[in-house]
Parts: structure tokens; C-alpha cells; sequence
């Protein structure tokens, strides 16, 4: 069985997406929209939707109170997302919902308290994807001047994760006995400090909310540098990653699962989920139709855009758009992601405006042009060669795209037995069948 | 026509509240109760719910690792209150949706993104509580070995809001165009950059949101010590206070409108409701009975522990529990508080155990006990001799309280014409009669 999230980027995850005339646009900030997005996802039996999240408004870095200002066109305004997902904890009943929060620019206590008050919120569904900050445009909103470097930021995400599990733990199970005769609210041998004291943080607790149904929510992760892939081997229960290419996909899949081994953890608790983009037809040329279609709406400029935000202080405009990709240096943002293009420019030999289009059409990510069969067939290959255990969807645009997965490549995955025709349990940790840790201090 | 609120403080204002047979303190976790509690409110036609917060288990700071760990018995954990918000959003229609976020250990950009999608999700319900942190179990969370000081704290508090309201403004009207034709998403002559610099904060902005349909979210303060009700009047569009007394409270309106006005606000729309618990009873016999009988259930240490929070560094159990409130030395908590306490005492000629059975039972707030009629007369005079514009109101626990108050003296104030029988408009800033502000980039 694998597992499949719905990945929420509004409006699109295509760069130009949104101005499909399937596209509703409005989907950033009305919340009518993304109800009916997770809705939809829900009606697939979808084991969650996730939520990726900026503080910033991409391309605010390159100015300083001169203009012109030049946001990249497209993702930019859009509803926060863990007051989001309490939102649609009430619109939905059994899908997972996990939000992205960065651990650079937040306080541990803080997003502790919030993951664990969406968790009690909707029964158990609640799921952190756990962020370093990556682009310049945030810093400038934390009052620094310069982003904080890859190494530090995971040594603080390290730490972060360390004391948000550990606050999650404050309260046992039964700690809340609310006894009217004897005037006893809680039992205080069940309220647990930390007490934490490390390089970035100290805390003290007990975090001031009981247990969560899940006993801690679920903790994605998306790095898939080396840092990133100890922090997700140690930590994370689901990993979202960049694989477009079989053997690379399989050599991630076996090196973090041994990773989470190393850690003593077992690997079947890290469900890792690459990305991928799916255009579906009903035939093959109505599949191809409909990719030109979406091709003939990217702008060059604004794609060159986002690949200049993957080459660090290389000047990627200064070179022909036709010449190979050129070396890139160590970017201090995502330098998985960069890798990953880098790789498949060579294996495929693409020009620079290629990638860059490549970059727009999938933020990188694994595309698949099929009709439900043939994108269904590459689904099973690689679940079954042990390349993945599902995969996150990225949508170009909502929600027609979304509902055509829905509607065309869940049946058929469905009848493959590869997909649930229908909620096991309640909790996100029932659909990834994960246990409930124990907690901590009463082991 | 007097504005009401319903203060949110699960599982009670009244310290043993809870303990009453009536009471269902599974409202400190338990969503559906909460939700219970917004609809009763909203079906007598309030203006908002208003939920306190602290970041902290009280009673925490007294220890480092060493035992007993001994919170106050009562409030301990209860949901966190801006996720409690945006799923209050989805099951109520109109009422406003008012939480507390501390500016001491926030940052204004992740709280201004937070407020302005609870917001949009409410379609303009929504309403941000800003105070500073006051004890010092708080610090303890946040790295801080001890609390910073009153004056310090109310600084950031006025750089904090300063920041927030500019960054509420970054997305003019219509800034999102979504345009598909031209490939055109945002009209970036109406995206403003913030480039704020200032002593506690450096933010560049823009924040990644639309303007909010309030404009920006209701704004309110509980501070009414010297730089409380300067925050206050500069900044606030709803003031909750201590008040028990008809004088001191007129001549804290008077006061707080006055400092208004100066700084060039309309002191009509600076809206003051003094906190106000009532203990209802068909006859004064039947209310008086309730009233002995929750005063029954309160436990002496238990107060005096909430008395000693009050009393800075002094030590109040040293002194006998019958002897008159000696001074106190000026707290770094809640310095209002305090005054409003000391000058209870000795008008009322309190002893110490008094004064702390009285904060234990209205959290030092009015204390209103009567019939229906009684407790409606009161809330007349006071709004008409110049004292308040309404009222927030306590619950000594939830929900029989507060549905008795909206049963029969919401009924009763409707009858004299002085408060809503439906809501005129959809917004909290229309319930409160309050103008949509002008974008300040765009005057």
C-alpha cells in the first residue's frame, strides 16, 4: 500500500499555473478554496494535504526601500498555515493536515503549543514539516541582515526538534484528573519540566496543554543534504523529497532508511514520499495536449527567476540562456534541490533555459505526462523497486488537477491494490501506520 | 448601547469554579466545548469572545528540577488560543474572535501573518489582545532567566504594534490582479515594503497576505497601569480593565478618552468594558445561595498563592491571614492590577485572606450578584454615567454561566433598548461601530 499527500502550494505549483483558465487564482487567500481542495483530497482518501510555507514575499531581498519591487509573479499572498489547518480540521474528518513551519524565526514553546492545539483540535491529525529558512527575503524579516548559514540553521533545527518532542511530553496520560470532591485539577507527578539548556535554547516547560491524541503529532522533513538527511533519519516520520530519476530515488530510499536504522529507529516508521506532478489525459496526446498547454504559459524571465535563486552568487543571467548549465556554487538555500537539478541537467544535457523551465513547471520535482494507467504504472515501479513508500502531489494549479488525480488515478491504484479504498483509522499515525510513542519521562 | 464580550478563561474565572456540579471543566481541552460556548455567545448576540492566554504552566518558576512541582489547581492547559480562533471561525457566523498573543515573546511578522489569516478565514471577525508577558514562570520558556522589565516590556509592546499595524497594510486593495491574460498576479505598485528599523525590531516586510476585510484586525489592551493606558489610547479599539468602583472607573474613562483624543484618535472609538463576573439568581436570596455556595469551594492556599503572584517581593504568607493588606512593594506583573487591589482593600476594610478570596473569585474583577434586573440596573448606570461602554464578561466556569447571562439579562438589557437584538453587520469592527483604517501607504 502506499501512501499519497496532497501538497499545497496556491495558487500552483507550476509557475504559471494559475493562469490556466481551469485555474482559480482566488485559491491563495479564500478560504472556500482550500476547503474544497482538502475536501477533494479527502474524498481520495488521501492520507493528508501539506502545507509549504515562506516568511517572506519572495524577491523582497534584492531591494532596500528602492524600487522597482519585483516579486515573482504568481505565489505570493497566502493564508498562514497553522491557523489554516485548525480551520479545516473542522471541514474535514479523517484527513491528516500537516503545515510547514520554519525552526529559524520561531520559538519552540510557541510552535509546540500550536501543532499540539491543532492536534487535540481535529482528533489527531495534526503534522509539523519541520524547516530551515532557505531564502535571503526571510531573514530580513527576523531582523538580520544576512540569512543564517546551512550548518548553523540544522544545528539549531537539531535543537528545535529535541525541545518541541520534549514539550509535547509535559503532560502524561491522566495528568488532568479535574476531581470536583478533593479540589485536585491535575496530578503534578504527571506534569513533567525539561528543563532544557543547549547552545539556542533554554526551556524550561511543562508545555500548558494536555497530551496530544497522537501523543506527538506527526514531524515531516524535507532536507535531503547530508544534515538534512540525519535530522530526517533521526526525527522525521514522513520525508518529502526531490527524485525525478529511478536508481537515484532507490540509493536516497536505502541510504535514509539505514540512517534511521543507525539511529535505532526502524526504518518502516520513515515513510518517504518524493514529489510528483502529474498531467493526465485520457490518452497519451491529450495528456501531451494538455502539458504544451501549460508550457505555452510560462514566462522566461520569471523561471529564470526562480533558477537564479538556486545558484548562490553565481550571476546566472550572465550567461547565454542556450549554454549548459555551468557549475554552481554552494548555495547556502537548498542545496539538495540544487544538487538534484545539477544532476539531471548532465544526465539529460539541458541548456540553461531548460532547467529553468524544468525548475517552473514542477519546482523541481518528478513530472509524469500520462494517462491514468501509464502515470498509475510508474507510481507501482517505483513503490515496488523500493524507491519510495508515496508520494507527495503537486498540483500545476487548483483544483482541476487535483480532481483528476482524484477522480482518474486513485480508482486505478485502487484497483491495483496499491491504495486504501478507505480510512483504516481516525489518526494521521493510523494512515502511515505508525505507532504512538511512548512518552518520554514515563518510560 | 452597551458592547459586550464573553472573557474566555477555561475551566473558569472563579478559581474553584470547576469544582461546581454544574461546571464541565473538559473545557480546558475539549473542542466541541469551546465551540459550545462561541454559540451561546454569539445566540445572545455579543460582540466577541475573548480568550486569555499566558505561555507558561502557572507556578512554574518556582522551581529548577527540584520537586514538588505544584501549579495552581484550575487553569493548567487549555487549547491555544489563535488555532482556537480560526476553528471557532468555521462554527460561528458572526460574533468576534478576540485571542492574547504576548508581545514579549513574539515576533511581530509570524503574529501579524497569524492575526490577518484568522482574519480572512472569519471574514473580519478577528481581534488580537496584545499584552506583555507579566509572571515569570513565562521567561522561563523562552531563554530568559528572568522577566523583563515592566518599563522595557511595554517598550517593545509599542514598537511591536507599530510594526504589526504597517505590516497589516503591505497588500493594498486589489493588489492581487490574478490576471491571466497578461500573466500578471500583483500589481507590485501596491505591494509596500515596511523597512523598519528600530530598537527591539528590524523588519523589511511585505507581509505575505492580502489586507485583511477589517482592514486590519481589532486591536485591545488590558493594561491600565501609566504606559498601559498610553499604549492604550494610542493604539487599542478595545480596553479591558479592572474596575469595581463607579468613580474610579468613570475617572478612568474620562482619563483613557481623554489621552485618546490627544493623540489625535476619535474617543469614541477607544470602546472601555471593564471585566464584570455576575452570579445570577431568580430572587437576591437564590443568587446570594450561589454565590455562598461557589464561595464554598474555594481553598485558602490556593487563593493566597494568586494573591501572592500580586505582591512582587513581598512575602504575604509571612504575614496572618487576618491581618489588614500590609503595602506592597511595586510588582513587575500587573502593576494596575495590584493598585486596583490595594484600594479595594482599603476601601472595604479587607484583610489579606479576604483580598485573596476576592481575587480568587473574580480574578480581582466587578462582582455582581443578583437578579436578572439587579445586575441589568447596575450595567445601566454604569454605561450611562460615563463609566464604560460595556462590559467583558467572566464566567466563574463554563457553560451554565454564561448561558444563564445570555438567557435572562441579555434578554432583559434588550428590553431596555440597550443592547442588540441581531447583529447589524458581519464584522467585529462593525459590532463594535469602528471604522475600516485607511492603508497608510495609500492616503
Amino acid at each position: 500500500m502506499m501512501h499519497l499527500a496532497a501538497f499545497m502550494f496556491t495558487p500552483g505549483s507550476h509557475s504559471a499555473g494559475w493562469r490556466h483558465p481551469e485555474a482559480v487564482p482566488e485559491c491563495d487567500m479564500d478560504f472556500r478554496q482550500y476547503a474544497h481542495i482538502a475536501q477533494v483530497a479527502e474524498s481520495g482518501k488521501l492520507d493528508a494535504v501539506f502545507f509549504q510555507d515562506t516568511v517572506a514575499v519572495n524577491g523582497s531581498a534584492s531591494l532596500d526601500g528602492a524600487g522597482p519591487y519585483r516579486p515573482r509573479q504568481g505565489r505570493t499572498a497566502y493564508l498562514e498555515p497553522t491557523t489554516l489547518l485548525s480551520a479545516l480540521a473542522i471541514v474535514t474528518q479523517r484527513i491528516g493536515l500537516i503545515a510547514t513551519a520554519t525552526t529559524t524565526y520561531n520559538e519552540p514553546y510557541n510552535l509546540a503549543r500550536r501543532f499540539a492545539s491543532i492536534d487535540h483540535i481535529s482528533n489527531g491529525r495534526a503534522g509539523w514539516n519541520l524547516v530551515t529558512s532557505q531564502i535571503e527575503d526571510e531573514a530580513g524579516n527576523f531582523g538580520a541582515d544576512h540569512h543564517m548559514a546551512h550548518a548553523e540553521r540544522y544545528e539549531r533545527a537539531e535543537e528545535f526538534f529535541d525541545v518541541m518532542a520534549a514539550l509535547w511530553d509535559s503532560f502524561g496520560d491522566g495528568a488532568l484528573i479535574r476531581d470536583k470532591d478533593s479540589g485536585i485539577y491535575v496530578d503534578t507527578a504527571k506534569v513533567h519540566l525539561q528543563n532544557h539548556r543547549g547552545k539556542h535554547f533554554a526551556v524550561r516547560g511543562p508545555l500548558n496543554i494536555a497530551r496530544c491524541p497522537q501523543g506527538r503529532p506527526i514531524v515531516t522533513q524535507a532536507g535531503s543534504s547530508g544534515p538534512g538527511m540525519e535530522l530526517a533519519a533521526r526525527t522525521a516520520d514522513l520525508v518529502f523529497t526531490a527524485q525525478s530519476d529511478l536508481g537515484e530515488a532507490q540509493a536516497f530510499y536505502a541510504d535514509l532508511k539505514a540512517r534511521a536504522a543507525k539511529h535505532g529507529r526502524n526504518p518502516d516508521h520513515v515513510k518517504i514520499m518524493p514529489g510528483l506532478m502529474t498531467i493526465i489525459g485520457a490518452t497519451e496526446e491529450e495528456a501531451q495536449a494538455r502539458y504544451r498547454e501549460l508550457q505555452g504559459l510560462l514566462a522566461d524571465e520569471n523561471s529564470m527567476r526562480l533558477l537564479a535563486r538556486l545558484c548562490g552568487d553565481l550571476d546566472i543571467f550572465a550567461y547565454p540562456p542556450d549554454a549548459p548549465l555551468p557549475p554552481l556554487p554552494l548555495s547556502n538555500a537548498a542545496q539538495a534541490r540544487q544538487r538534484h537539478l545539477v544532476e539531471k541537467a548532465k544526465r539529460e544535457n539541458l541548456s540553461i533555459i531548460q532547467v529553468a523551465r524544468y525548475l517552473a513547471t514542477s519546482l523541481g520535482h518528478h513530472l509524469l505526462v500520462g494517462t491514468p494507467a501509464t502515470i498509475a504504472d510508474t507510481m507501482e515501479q517505483w513503490v515496488k523497486a523500493g524507491a519510495c513508500d508515496g508520494f507527495t502531489l503537486l498540483s500545476p494549479y487548483y483544483p482541476a488537477p487535483l480532481e483528476r488525480f482524484v477522480a482518474q488515478v486513485v480508482p486505478e491504484l485502487q484497483r491495483r491494490g496499491l491504495f486504501r479504498t478507505e480510512y483504516a483509522g481516525t489518526t494521521l499515525r493510523d494512515h502511515l501506520g505508525l505507532p504512538v510513542p511512548p512518552n518520554r519521562y514515563e518510560m
